[in-house]
């Protein structure tokens, strides 16, 4: 695989892009927006993800398509301030519509910034895709990914928004094209990122993952190698096995290539999947056969139908102009450049804190400063931890994480905040900045403590630390999807939670009260440890050694302990 | 890899192809040709070559680009018939125009339907494109592979014929573009044959092959794989070095994907490539960043540049409109489908031919019948004797070759065929439908001895047949490229040919001549066994088995004993 470092991989790739399309695209903070100028009263539509899936998604941007998209590192959520650096790019006063894929990274990210952005005074919404039939049942259609059908959504959205519907409508037609998409995925080889010497994940030679997610996420099942007459007629009967009830029989069809399975392969695939289709009744409105969504290197095919009505016929065959794919006349030659003008948020200012809350500020931004000195010690340990049953990337998404909280919290304190504001400002930084789903559980949680503990108390005791910790975890519960017990940080948030509040009913100070909860929330972080196999996204059960802990509880566990400080009050 | 029957792969990807873009191919006999009609009095260009390569060669068919492709089997050339049942389809009065690569077997195969065509009357003439420096040094840039660059010259070819340009323009702006256009590969990974289990050739884990090429032919140099900025470097500074004297620094440039190393990895190069070429001077005219020619699942990458003046850079900006390949407005609304009716050729008569002629062709029949017999209780052995040293396929190709030739034979004696035009029947047979090199080669060696040997012969003795190897031998040196020593069957022809001649001299009769020089031919194939090491297309030295006679030395020996026949004159 051919990269300069890893680490800059995206920025690389993002560079060499728009300097390949200059005509269709423009840098901006956090993606890519159109290089032609947006039509005046149009509502701009954006879409987003991590990278390496190209054309998917920032392929698509341009006339009749998407206006802007949010590029995260490979297969990684971008962040809330990429989602909002995209967004304010392309703002055009008539609303912004932000359509992801349903991953919880994403999902998160994109409705953070989306509610930012509404907090400003900005018609913004947002709407995630789940047409991979092989993720969850029908009955949890809200449970499944994102797939290659997230390109006919996009189209169904991107055409409606240039046809200048209402935002209503263009929600609601969003929604139908949706509710009538199917993908079914199949993997035969695993793709490698970008520095790492194994494949991401693994599927046997001479064998074939069916429903394997674009990410390697596990499918319904293992199966022998088959000929691409069976592969084509299981990919067939699984995507028209929940045709919809008002089925008109004129279907949209992308049979798409993952990365390695090339055009010919899917020419011979499409010679049955064609005959197929037409043998059970279905009209085949302009299928594409190609590459639409990749997943890097990946060896594996999808097949992905748009159960068309009039409405969505019109927007699966409207003209489209973007640097890969086009529909119709090009309209380049009218195109003009959009010049990109930075938005700058002006310095916010602090209303002035109590006496109590002025002296509380001073400690957070001290407990910031210990928690980052003891998350940047403990990288290389949290990186071991996380290798294990993760992708190893924990330690450094905590180092930058809490190294913007800090700095934040630092620049409030000095322009005049108090405990509320200043733990606000470090949680919106860590969640803006960091990118990942750690990070905007962070942020958020932070955001969620700084709300309860003010500006204005009178005091900063262990029942109101207590109270704070509680809207912590509750925010991270509402946000994330994980309960607990399912061992991750919140299996040491809550305990330690609880504990606090446990010591602040026995009248004990707030410091006392958080050094006893402090060791509950340790044990608790150790107690993470897997003692049977868990399922997980990128590797078999088997490669995982049991004993060892969570990364990100014991990330929490070590903040918990490093915001005490060497005795002094918390 | 997905496929039916590998035996049937081009085939099924034929039918999906058309299945895929009916409104821009339709299939023709011998591979396709644009669905929409063509301008009156255009002149018809069209390419070829071995299928596996898509979007090259078949996915540039249409407006503005090519008017048909002839289709070969994977990394096969396609055969004579093909080519003429390809030209024939976009025949349009006004001459045929066929550009392909540089490699000996698409070069044989178009040349002899570019003949028939000629002799039939049609202005028909052909192109051999040779852009891969890394192939051979400046000075013999007529042994020059074709590569990526053969995008650009196609492009050329395709935009002067649509602008209606002459014949001697045409050919004229074909071979300045030819002239003027570099390219550059780099293979990773080697790509897997469909049917096959092991890759078609092997790039070492964490090298690359410096220039190689897309058939994995050796490059310049095995290096230890670099980070994208000096892949980048390495691939500018080669295609750059024979920049023309009249350089106008405007370049056409394609940086391509050859199939697994993708769009992400393609950009993160274009970061740096663009910026090199800049820096030297250049213009980049419209350049292209993707997957144009690709080989397979092979994991590897091209450089391609055309040095621009303002002709050629008004062929590049031309629009053109097909399946994997756009620029500017599409033409498809005023599209309109040419239905393909198949030329069918009248049944050739033949002169009457003498006595002696009429009896020695009934011995000729008999002849191809045995050969054909005796090649068919030989395939297995042929198989595992070309496996050695070359793919494998040799076997099955002699049947097929020899099949057509033995049905044709006795066909054409059934219409009254004497000797000579039963020679040329078979042999056209061999050459138009075998497919390969050997069929070529074989066919147009046996049309040169019927030549030889005539209808009207008084004799058919050992100094006629002695003069018909003789030309026919001729003919596969003046076709081939190999010479004597080469170990290949033409070091089996000629001895014989030679031994027959010298046994005439002496007065001997036809079958004791043959059956000496049998001998001779016998122990001839023998000694092509390797005795040292041969440098070879696709397998490196080290694998192979020395003491492995040449497999079409072997076969060529088969057929002469075989024609021989048991106790009766040949």
């Amino acid at each position: 695989m051919l990269y300069n470092d890893p680490k800059t991989f995206r920025e690389d790739m993002l560079r060499g892009y728009v300097a390949a399309y200059p005509d269709y695209v423009v840098e901006v903070p956090g993606g890519v927006a159109r290089a032609t100028k947006m039509p005046e009263g149009k509502i701009a539509v954006i879409n987003g993800g991590g990278s390496g899936h190209y054309p998917a998604f920032c392929g698509i941007v341009g006339d009749g398509f998407m206006d802007g998209t949010v590029v995260g590192n490979v297969f990684t959520s971008p962040s809330t301030e990429d989602v909002l650096g995209v967004a304010r790019s392309v703002d055009n006063g008539r609303g912004i519509f932000i359509v992801g894929g349903n991953y919880a990274g994403d999902k998160m990210n994109f409705n953070m910034a989306r509610d930012r952005l509404v907090g400003e005074g900005v018609d913004c919404r947002s709407f995630y895709i789940t047409d991979d039939v092989a993720a969850a049942k029908a009955e949890e259609k809200e449970k499944r990914r994102g797939n290659v059908g997230t390109f006919m959504v996009f189209k169904a959205a991107g055409a409606a928004a240039a046809a200048g519907v209402s935002f209503d409508d263009l929600v609601r037609i969003t929604e139908k094209a949706n509710e009538r998409t199917r993908t079914m995925s199949m993997g035969f080889r695993g793709c490698t990122l970008p520095g790492e010497a194994a494949p991401l994940f693994h599927v046997p030679e001479g064998k074939m993952e069916i429903g394997q997610g674009i990410h390697g996420e596990p499918g319904v099942g293992e199966d022998d190698l088959r000929p691409a007459a069976e592969v084509a007629r299981i990919l067939v009967d699984r995507v028209l096995a929940e045709a919809p009830a008002d089925d008109s029989k004129r279907i949209a069809v992308i049979l798409d290539g993952l990365g390695s399975t090339k055009y010919e392969e899917l020419f011979v695939v499409w010679g049955t999947v064609r005959g197929l289709l037409e043998d059970r009744g279905y009209t085949l409105v302009e299928p594409l056969v190609g590459e639409y969504v990749t997943s890097l290197d990946m060896e594996g095919i999808a097949l992905a139908v748009e159960f068309l009505d009039d409405e969505l016929e019109t927007f699966w065959s409207a003209p489209c102009d973007t640097a890969s794919f086009r529909k119709g006349a090009s309209s380049m030659a009218a195109g003009e450049r959009k010049v990109y003008a930075e938005s700058v948020e002006a310095a916010e200012t602090f209303e002035e804190g109590s006496e109590a809350s002025n002296a509380a500020a001073d400690c957070i931004v001290d407990a910031f400063a210990r928690m980052q000195a003891a998350i940047v010690d403990a990288e290389d340990d949290l990186a071991r931890i996380d290798g294990v049953a993760g992708d190893g990337d924990h330690g450094r998404g905590m180092v930058k994480g809490s190294t913007f909280a800090a700095d934040a919290a630092k620049a409030a304190r000095e322009r005049g905040a108090a405990a509320g504001s200043v733990l606000k400002e470090a949680g919106r930084a860590w969640a803006a900045k960091a990118g990942g789903t750690s990070g905007v559980l962070w942020g958020s949680a932070l955001e969620a403590a700084g709300e309860v503990v003010g500006d204005q108390a009178e005091s900063y005791d262990a029942s109101l630390a207590a109270k704070a910790v509680k809207a912590a975890y509750e925010r991270m519960l509402s946000l994330g999807g994980a309960h607990r017990g399912d061992k991750t940080m919140l299996d040491v948030l809550i305990p330690f939670g609880e504990e606090l509040e446990a010591q602040a009913v026995e009248g004990r100070s707030l410091r006392d009260a958080w050094s006893v909860a402090a060791e509950v929330a340790q044990k608790s972080a150790e107690e993470t440890a897997d003692l049977v196999p868990r399922v997980g996204r990128a590797r078999p059960a088997a490669e995982r050694s049991l004993g060892t802990p969570d990364a990100g509880a014991v990330s929490m566990a070590l903040c918990i302990r490093a915001a005490l400080g060497p005795g002094r009050s918390a």
